[in-house]
């Protein structure tokens, strides 16, 4: 296969002068709403409610908030001291949007030493780490893709789950990004998508990330994973992760365990791939991460529309914790980790420090 | 817990007088849509639409479509010999409504044997012999209850997938009626039940019997089936079947498989329950079943709205095959079945002929 000419990429989220705006990922495939936030609540709001998800672009998304805070909080004409206060709060609320994802903690305490070393020009200095995080999100997502590409593959055909892509991490995403510089370096013969219920990010959101630059998918349900890899479909299957802890066990979207299980069972490569933020060394292994339970009301619908009688129960766990013994290996910016994480993850962690 | 009242059951299909009744599953769970189908096309259809579904039901639903086409074809005055030949070309549109399913073949070879036996009041004939198939099916179903409750642990956490109720089988079902009955002796402690992508079925028709019937249950994604076991939700896996072959390889809907997978990882029996109307013997392994391949659509869209970017590729398997290997036992009318299956289906069905 030939290699392909680059694409642009969009922005999910991104600073412009004085304001952030965002795409309403709520609203997508249907249309591409871009939403201006001019102040903090819109961008919890749009946390809680998954217009913006996807844990590294929920970090950055937290990073502008506390800029954009800060700003208007300056310009009403608040003492600095009164400002970090504030900030404080902001904080606090921002990190209780969405328990399950790291990445939002590891931001917030970057801005937080922004915050406790500058006085003057605040707001400005919190852009700047902003950005700096922005960036540094993006650069992280090229080098996913580039040492990704070593583990995929000739002739790969691969199932992915969710969104992992521009609309869950700055660049070209984590696991998509994988994906896409496959299909660039010409070695993807196709790709499955799972549709990801309940909230369907593969259908709406990597389908049309797909589609977007010309990357052959086809869009199945979740409980297609086991006769597509048994039929020899499927030789490689990548995820994003919202946390992985010391021991390497990994919280990703529902889905993603049975996938894991699928896999190896059927003895396909499992491969995760997430930036160093999604890694929280606090927790020693999965049952350290806490599991966001969302309205069942999400379960019950589809689309939008009701799909079960009213009047009954339903469970809706937004994440799963696959063990590290079903992972063969994390890509992250510094390298493709392996078995045992224990030291792999303490190695490259410890080297950033 | 204390053994509970019976319920009585509803028909999802039935004869009335000069034509057939029938309930339109594709209504579920909005309203209950009753049909008088009085005429062969009206049954075809409503089969390939899944109208009717249910690898028993269609079985009965084509007994019923033959006597009512007979009655039909006498009506207008036809010679019993034309009426023959007809008869003949209705059982192969039949035959050819739905590939996986086999319930409707061994059906259709009953009715010939009728066709070849009668001249006199053909169509009379044709209408006992069905209702004989769907009493037989009510009975069978009673005795698989029976059986079942046998392997059902005290206690018992069961999760089970797509419709195996009074909607897929005369009299309650298959693993549905295993699960009434379990509840009815107060061994149940709840049923996880899976929505069933792309059609829905758990969701729309077997929360709705569950329902019906007062039983506890939760309804979950597809993709929920790992993280429920591996947290001690489940106890206990059942499923219904669409056609069992010689080796025990069973197809029954899409997403059973990888249920199956998920069961055998985590040492959690998984059971399937069916009448030996399901079986095949013609077929040696699950190669030699063939998979039903249904509108891409069905995928794309979600309780009847479209859930992806247009213009985009989608894989729809109707069902899939779970080898013998991830099977605990086969709950029939005639007991549970365990491996080798190969002597047990042998030596079961040797006895029934």
């Amino acid at each position: 296969m030939a290699k392909r000419q680059k694409q642009k990429f969009l922005k999910a989220l991104c600073w412009k002068e004085d304001h952030i705006e965002f795409i309403n990922q709520v609203k997508l495939p249907e249309k591409v709403e871009i939403v201006e936030a001019r102040d903090l609540e819109t961008v919890i709001e749009a946390i809680k409610s998954l217009k913006i998800r996807g844990a590294p672009l929920i970090g950055v998304a937290a990073g502008y908030a506390l800029a954009l805070y800060a700003r208007n909080l300056e310009k009403r004409g608040l003492q600095v001291e009164r400002i970090k206060e504030k900030l404080k709060g902001a904080s606090d609320l921002l990190f209780k949007t969405r328990p399950t994802a790291v990445n939002i903690r590891n931001v917030l305490s970057r801005m937080k030493k922004v915050i406790e070393l500058h006085k003057d020009d605040l707001s400005q200095e919190l852009l700047k780490e902003a950005k700096k995080i922005e960036r540094g999100e993006e650069e992280r997502s090229g080098l996913i893709a580039e040492f990704g590409l070593k583990v995929v593959p000739e002739n790969a055909k691969i199932l992915t789950i969710c969104n992992t892509g521009t609309f869950a991490a700055p660049g070209f995403g984590t696991a998509f990004a994988v994906i896409r510089r496959a299909y660039l370096e010409g070695i993807l013969k196709e790709v499955y998508v799972l549709e990801t219920r309940p909230l369907l990010q593969g259908a709406r959101l990597t389908m049309w990330e797909m589609k977007n630059y010309d990357i052959p998918a086809v869009l199945v349900t979740d409980n297609m994973s086991a006769p597509l890899i048994k039929q020899g479909k499927v030789n490689f299957v990548i995820s994003g992760a919202d946390r992985i802890v010391r021991n390497g066990d990994t919280a990703n979207k529902i889905g993603t365990l049975t996938l894991a299980v699928v896999s190896n069972y059927y003895k396909i490569p499992f491969f995760v791939a997430a930036p160093l933020s999604t890694f929280d060394l606090r927790g020693s292994s999965g049952n350290d991460i806490p599991i966001e339970e969302r309205d069942p009301e999400e379960v019950i619908s589809c689309g939008g529309i009701r799909i079960a009688p009213g009047d009954i129960k339903a469970l809706n766990y937004a994440f799963d914790i696959t063990p590290a013994s079903l992972i063969s290996g994390i890509i992250t910016e510094a390298g493709v980790l392996y078995p045992p994480y224990e030291d792999s993850i303490n190695r490259v962690l410890s080297e950033r420090v």
